[in-house]
C-alpha cells in the first residue's frame, strides 16, 4: 500500500517513541553501578555487563538530544545524567584521555588506543552540558574536543602500527568525525574556531577522499589525496561514505551552497549504484573499489546503519534538492530496511544481516551496536519528511 | 563411491603434488624483487604485492619441510631460498623483531606488534637451514626462536591495548605455537630443552585451556586456568581448539601417551560436536561458549584451514587409538571438503566460504591465506592415511 510523506513521518516517529526508546529505557539502565548494559539478546536481556566507551557516550548523546531538541522529558535528561555521571567518574585515564572500554564497576579494561572515545565523550557531554546546565558537564566536553584537537595528526599514538615513511595515508574518519562533532560543540567554540574545521573539513573530504568521477569516498588515500594500491587504498565503505555525504550537505546548507549539497547527492547515488547488492538486495558493508577480493570477510553482510545513515541522506538531499533520484532510492532503501531489520515481535532493531537478508545474528546492542543509529535515523528522518513539502509517496 | 584407505593416500598425494604445489611454484614466486606473491586471484594472478612476513615465512617452511621429508627437489629448495634471502635481508628491525608486512620491495609496512611474525620465521630458518645446510640460515632461526621465548609473556609489547591487571587473562595461541614450534626446532636445541618447553605445553593445554568437561578448548582464560565471562572469555575457536589437539596429539605419541592421545581426541570429537553446522553442515570459525552472539561477523564462515586442520587431527586420531568415532567424522568432514573447498576449474582451492558453503571471496591466496595450509595438511592426511593398517573405507 502507497504510504504518503506524512503517513511516513508518522512511521518514523512512531517507531522512534513508542518502540526504539522505550526498549532501551526498560533494558539498558544500570541502576546499580551507573552507566548502560548495551549488550542486550533479541528480547532485551543482558549477555555481557562490559561497558564500550562509544556506546556509553553515545547513548548520553542520543537522550540529552532528544531532551534538548524534542522534548523536555525528565526521565530523559536523568537516563543522560545516569550515564554522564558514570563516565566522568570512571572513563578517562589520569591524562585525560578516554578508555576504550570499561567492566560493569568502571574499572578499565582497554587503553585509550585511540581519538573516537574523546569524540563520542565531546559530543555526548557537550549535548549533556546543554541539557542539564550543569558547568563540570561542559568542561568535561571542552577537555575531550581539546584532546581530539591535540591528538588528531597522530590519533593512535604509541598503539599506531605502521612503519612511518613507507606508505603515508590519512583516513576518512578523522575529517569526518572532526566536522560532525565541532556542529555539536557549536555553542562551545570561541569565534571562527568552527567554520574553520568546518572549511579544513570540505575541502578534505570533498578533495581529497571523493574520487568526484567515480563519485566514490575512499577510506583511505595518501596525503596528498591520491589513491593508493593496496587493501586499505581500495576500501570503500558504502555507508561511512554515505553518512559523510549527509554531514556534509548539513554543512552546506548552513552555508546555502546549492553546488555543494549537489555534489554530496551525486556522490550518494553513484556509491548506491556501486555497493547495492543487484542479487539480494541491500547495501554491502565492504567493498574494493577495483572489484578484487576486500580483507574484510563480513564484506557482503548488511548492517542497520549503513541501510539507516543512507536513509537520512536520501531524504536530507531530497528536501534540499527536489531531486527524484533521491526519492527513488529513498523508496526502495526505505522498503529493505523495514522488511529486514525491524524485529516486529521484540521491538528495536536487528543490526547484522546475512547476504540474503537473514538474520545473523539476533542481539539487539553489542560491543558496537548501542542506542545511537537507529534512534537517530528515525528522528532525522522523521524530521526531514516533515520539512518536506513534497508529495511524494513510497 | 567408496573409496579405500590406499585410494584416499592417493587422493591427498596427488593433490599437494599435481595441483596445489604446482599452483604456487607457478604463480606466487616473485623472481624480480624476491620473495612471494599471495594475493593471487582465482586463476592465480596477483591482484596485490605487499607481502605478509607470516605467510612469506610460511611458504619458506612448507618448500623447506617437503625438501627435508618428502623428495630432495632442487626447485623446491630454490622457492625456499628466494624466499629465505629476502627474508632474512628485509623482515626484521635493528632489533631482530620480525616486522608484520612489507611492500614488494621489502620496505617496513607495518610494525613488528607481536610475536607470531618471529614463530613463522624460527619455524621456516629452521627448516630451510637443514635443507640448505646454510649457517647463517641456522643463525637466523635461533636468534628468531630466542625472541620468541624472551617475548612470550608480552607478546604485544608496546602495542598491548590491555589495561593491567582489570582482568589478566592468556591465550592458547601462545603455548600452541611454542610446542608446534619448539618440535621444529629440536634439532638446534640443547639439551633438555624441548623436553621443559612440551612439559609446560601440554600442562597448560590440557589443564588451563581445555575444560574436560565439555571438551571444549578455550581460546582465553586466567592466568590461573578459570574462565572468564566476557567476550574474550566465552570465545571458541573451533578449528584452533582441533589443530591445538593434533599438536598434542603428536606430542603424546612421541612419549607413548596411550591416556593422553585419548583425552585429546575426546576433545576433538566433543568440538565438532559443538561447532558442526547441523542446518548447512561443516564446522563454524567462532562460538560463544554459552550461545551469546559472538563478536565475530565472520562466525558462522565455513574456512578452509579449520577443515584441513580437523582432517589432520581425525586422521591421526584414527591411526593412533583406532576409535572409529574418528574415522566416521573424518569421512564427514572429508566429503565436505573436498566438495567445498576444491576448485576443480582453476586448481588450489577456495578459502572462505559462506555459511550455505558457496565461494564467498574466491581468492587462492590473500593478507592470511598462502601455501601453508593445503599442502601442510595434504601432506599429513597422505601420510597418516599411508600409516594406518585398517581396511575403513569412506
Amino acid at each position: 500500500m502507497p504510504q504518503s510523506v506524512s503517513a511516513l513521518a508518522n512511521l518514523y516517529k512512531d517507531a522512534l517513541l513508542e518502540n526504539v526508546l522505550p526498549f532501551w529505557e526498560h533494558h539498558s539502565i544500570d541502576r546499580e553501578q551507573g552507566g548502560f548494559f548495551t549488550c542486550l539478546n533479541r528480547e532485551g536481556k543482558v549477555y555481557d555487563t562490559d561497558k564500550f566507551i562509544w556506546l556509553q557516550n553515545r547513548q548520553v548523546w542520543t537522550f540529552s538530544m532528544l531532551y534538548n531538541r524534542l522534548e523536555k522529558r525528565e526521565n530523559w535528561l536523568q537516563i543522560a545524567a545516569n550515564g554522564a555521571k558514570f563516565l566522568a567518574q570512571q572513563g578517562r585515564d589520569n591524562q585525560g584521555n578516554w578508555y576504550f572500554s570499561l567492566n560493569r564497576a568502571g574499572q578499565p579494561l582497554t587503553q585509550p588506543y585511540n581519538i573516537f572515545s574523546d569524540c563520542f565523550a565531546a559530543m555526548a557531554f557537550s549535548q549533556y552540558a546543554l541539557a542539564s546546565g550543569e558547568d563540570w558537564a561542559k568542561e568535561v566536553a571542552q577537555q575531550a574536543y581539546s584532546n581530539v584537537l591535540h591528538r588528531q595528526a597522530d590519533p593512535k599514538g604509541k598503539y599506531n602500527k605502521t612503519y612511518p615513511g613507507t606508505r603515508p595515508m590519512k583516513t576518512l574518519a578523522v575529517p569526518m568525525i572532526l566536522a560532525n562533532l565541532s556542529l555539536e560543540m557549536d555553542w562551545l567554540l570561541e569565534g571562527d574556531r568552527l567554520e574553520e574545521v568546518l572549511n579544513q573539513t570540505v575541502q578534505a573530504v570533498m578533495m581529497d577522499f571523493l574520487d568526484a568521477e567515480q563519485g566514490l569516498l575512499y577510506e583511505n588515500v595518501t596525503p596528498e589525496g591520491q589513491h593508493l594500491d593496496c587493501f586499505e587504498g581500495r576500501l570503500i565503505n558504502p555507508g561511512h561514505g554515505i553518512e559523510a555525504m549527509w554531514f556534509i550537505m548539513d554543512i552546506a546548507h548552513r552555508r546555502q551552497d546549492t553546488e555543494l549539497i549537489n555534489q554530496a547527492v551525486d556522490a550518494v547515488l553513484k556509491t548506491l549504484q556501486f555497493a547495492w547488492d543487484q542479487t539480494h538486495d541491500g547495501i554491502y558493508y565492504f567493498m574494493d573499489a577495483e572489484g578484487h577480493p576486500p580483507q574484510q570477510l563480513e564484506w557482503d553482510q548488511k548492517l542497520w546503519w549503513v541501510h539507516l545513515e543512507t536513509l537520512v541522506a536520501l531524504v536530507m538531499g531530497y528536501r534540499l534538492t527536489g531531486r527524484t533520484e533521491c526519492w527513488d532510492w529513498f523508496c526502495k532503501v526505505h522498503d529493505y530496511t523495514w522488511n529486514h531489520f525491524v524485529d516486529a515481535e521484540h521491538g528495536e532493531w536487528f543490526g547484522y544481516l546475512n547476504r540474503q537478508g537473514e538474520v545473523l545474528l539476533s542481539l539487539k546492542g553489542g560491543k558496537w551496536k548501542g542506542c545511537f543509529h537507529v534512534p537517530r535515523a528515525l528522528y532525522l528522518c522523521w524530521q526531514e519528511l516533515e520539512g518536506t513539502s513534497s508529495s511524494g509517496v513510497c
